[in-house]
């Protein structure tokens, strides 16, 4: 226990060394030389807990640093957080004394596991009414049972989303934090001060109850997977479809990012195109085409199907992913599947319309790509009985994570004007902008198809559209299929309801007219 | 324990009453008096497992019947199995006592938590080297446990998908059975004999390792979600985009069935489309467009997503049905939303032409939708250490379930002649097919898009396969945007590695080169 570190609460600076007069086992007996002045702990001090901690410090917050390895909080004090309100522990006794009441304990752990243990670890420690947050990227269902158990215990616990890399971290993230509403009160001031801006306003507002918090951040992680799928598709078109250089397709995103596509993720496709290798051909031509998908995209795709909720797009991107994965399998397809069609697999068209058309399928592709998101947070809130805060979500994207963009400033105001707008599609804005897209997204869909160049979300996002915009679907048949086959039953359409056939009822029909209450077939295999 | 029943093991004949001279405590203490005769003892006494039960006397086999309420044995004996080789147990040491050895039990019942407890109970009095045989729908992790589990106990279990629904199950189901191997000789006999038949072989075969029975079944019925949506997306472009009548479908559908598509559910379709209510027109346009979807086709979605699988058209299929399911919101959408194009929104080609592209669209995607099915159940087999009979399944699938056709008898020919075929894209037959339906098939895709007909399901089959006969994919836009923004690094093409960039090494690139090792962007939200 000794070393040149600060990690007594009065001292304000971190790397300022000061005569160490406690000995161990008065640290270990209760660390009453200590002085509670920090206004959050934090542990876990990988490059995420450290930028967020040098963020709440330049925002005038006091912050003790504590980590497994105890050597990282001293490395820490000397180098990044030397001449900033950061304290240090070395111990758990001394880390919970260097805290003001009520305790708030922030955890940058990897998520599952390590978080349970730090929990279990300092649960003795904390008194009722302390705070517990976990900014990890755990999986919603286990920030429930966290806040659950806790609460059960006194504590309050918050899961909080936090987006926007170590760059983010460091000045200005997207914050997503539920759970126990009881603790942000006491942490709304921090949250908000080290927050991304945007037009003024923090990043950061209470999202809901339990698990809400990691369920938004997971769907904002689904709908980055859909927006990078969506760009990548458009880059495909141009390169094989149009025979575009990679500057020629840079100079398209740049324009893009003029207008309503305007975002984080555009701007920096125009930079990758931009960007050249030391031969002066585009870098990005001579990455390899395999992407991972083992995160939060697939959760979100999993729960959707679990919650019944049609998130197709993500889905699609999830599994283009995958696609993306078996190189080896495609390239050997490559040699033994050929292009086939009856057009001559060149694009014959005005290639400056079909790059509007380009533009208004990427918009509405998006648009569809959200509106499915924000339909899934919906009826996670039924599920799990959860107040979500519609507004409040949009806004926190709109700055600091990877989606930010200014079509997430249309989607606030689109839910500001009417919080319990049922799909964004039947707000004005959006509504206007999905009809004006149409032509295009349909010629660019219908062109995709005739070149064989693969348009998974483009292609889904349309036929969602005609999907929900569809009074009645073919599940009629689908319906008439399960009674035939398996004695399923099926209900009437209201309209066609009869003495004989009524509404809700469950109906079944012999449809083979040959006896027998069971599906019966003269097919044979 | 009174009553008109044959409940002793010697006698062969269901109904057929004889004096009861055991009294109950004699039976509790060991049912010396029966005679172990039956070849099969199968609980649960609902029609699937009345049907089971019927169909293996009809065979030759002599059944004990039992049941949680066992008035369900008295009733079955009275009524069904009236004169047939069925007997019945009306306790549990007297079920097992008419068992030969090594005993055989098959499970009827409800999956969950129904199987476990039968387990639990029949486990102190079975023997080593007795089989049980779970033949519900369960999912199967919940087998890969149960085997595990018994075989510590020197019990051998099988689960065992069984398809074809009530009729199947009485006169041929499709069964596939996996799980410990060491079973297999003493139920094959049994299983052949009851199951279906196609071309003279039986529809089931010893299919793999723990749950891969279970899992089979699983993807089956995964890839029959997939044929009723194709089928759903042909009827729907003909009825709402070329304006046909349900006849005039029906027709369609008839002629179909004569050809590449001739299956079981391209026939019930025809019937359906043909079935007219009492006014004369058609039922199936009366029932509610509206289907659920929580059962084994989600399961095999997200078992895809698990093993990060593109298997993209049975999730399309699921999600469709959860867009069906939510009429109220598209009934409210479909007054907001109005369709948009360039064009007059009407068919104006040459519909016979395109009645043949629409079949060849329908064949192409099902090849798409089985190709992915069988990389999945690979995948599956590489993941969880199975030994997988691939040529037996597409067997297994082609009499008794709702998915038989003659298309399967094309793929058990592709894995007889080529066991380890990579993909069913390969066989020789399928690649010419796959050839042979390209331009048909992308016409129609084309179309539909300019129609606004939603496909989803032919959609993402076109694209899937156009990605996966593509060798460079826009994936590495992707990674190069994950370094950019997360510095996730890349790995370079091996045509493109240099000294700088090695084949697979990690790489990270300063794409701003604006100093920082980390994303920066000029981008303000």
């Amino acid at each position: 226990m000794s070393g040149p570190v600060a990690r007594l609460a009065n001292i304000k600076l971190g790397g300022a060394t000061q005569p160490d007069s406690s000995s161990s086992p008065a640290e270990a007996s209760g660390n009453a030389n200590i002085v509670p002045s920090a206004d959050l702990g934090l542990i876990g001090l990988a490059v995420m807990g450290q930028n967020l901690i040098l963020n709440m410090a330049d925002n005038g917050f006091t912050v003790c640093a504590y980590n497994r390895t105890v050597s990282k909080v001293d490395a820490f004090l000397e180098n990044e957080a030397k001449g900033k309100s950061v304290v240090g522990a070395h111990n758990d006794k001394e880390f919970i004394a260097s805290l003001k009441s009520p305790r708030r304990v922030m955890l940058l752990v990897q998520a599952g596991k390590a978080v349970d243990e730090w929990i279990e670890r300092l649960l003795p420690l904390l008194e009722k009414g302390d705070i517990i947050i976990d900014g990890g990227n755990s999986h919603f269902p286990d920030s429930n049972r966290r806040t659950k158990e806790l609460s059960a215990k006194g504590i309050r616990f918050v899961g909080s989303g936090v987006s926007g890399g170590e760059e983010g971290a460091r000045f200005g993230p997207s914050l997503m934090p539920g759970g126990n509403e009881e603790a942000w009160p006491y942490i709304k001031d921090i949250f908000q001060a080290i927050s991304a801006k945007s037009d003024g306003e923090a990043c950061c507002e209470w999202v809901g109850d339990e698990g809400a918090g990691h369920y938004v951040k997971m769907v904002h992680n689904g709908i980055e997977y859909g927006d990078m799928q969506l760009i990548c598709e458009a880059y495909d078109i141009m390169k094989r479809g149009l025979g575009l250089s990679s500057k020629e397709i840079g100079d398209v995103f740049a324009q893009w990012n003029k207008g309503v596509l305007d975002s984080f993720l555009i701007e920096i496709t125009r930079d990758i195109l931009y960007f050249n290798d030391d031969d002066g051909t585009a870098l990005v031509e001579k990455i390899l085409d395999k992407a991972g998908q083992k995160g939060t995209g697939k959760w979100t795709a999993i729960n959707a199907l679990d919650l019944g909720m049609p998130v197709t797009l993500i889905a699609e991107a999830v599994l283009a992913r995958c696609l993306s994965g078996i190189k080896d399998e495609r390239s050997e397809a490559s040699t033994k599947l050929r292009y086939v069609s009856r057009g001559s697999g060149k694009f014959e068209g005005d290639k400056k319309q079909f790059l509007e058309d380009l533009e208004q399928a990427l918009y509405a592709s998006k648009i569809i790509s959200y509106a499915q998101g924000f339909m899934l947070m919906q009826e996670a809130a039924r599920e799990f009985n959860w107040k979500l805060n519609k507004p409040s979500i949009a806004l926190m994207w709109r700055g600091g994570c990877i989606i930010r963009s200014v079509f997430l400033k249309d989607i606030t105001s689109a839910y500001r004007n009417e919080p319990d707008l049922k799909n964004l599609l039947f707000d004005n804005f959006f509504n206007e902008a999905i009809h004006k897209a149409q032509p295009g997204w349909r010629a660019v869909v219908s062109q995709a198809a005739e070149l064989g160049i693969p348009t998974p979300a483009f292609s889904t996002a349309l036929s969602w559209f005609d999907g929900y915009r569809t009074k009645d679907l073919p599940a009629n048949l689908l319906q008439a299929q399960r009674d035939y086959f398996g004695a399923h039953t099926f209900h009437i359409k209201p309209e066609f309801a009869s003495e004989k056939y009524q509404t809700g009822k469950d109906i079944h029909v012999n449809w083979t007219g040959r006896g027998g209450n069971v599906s019966a077939s003269t097919y044979q295999a």
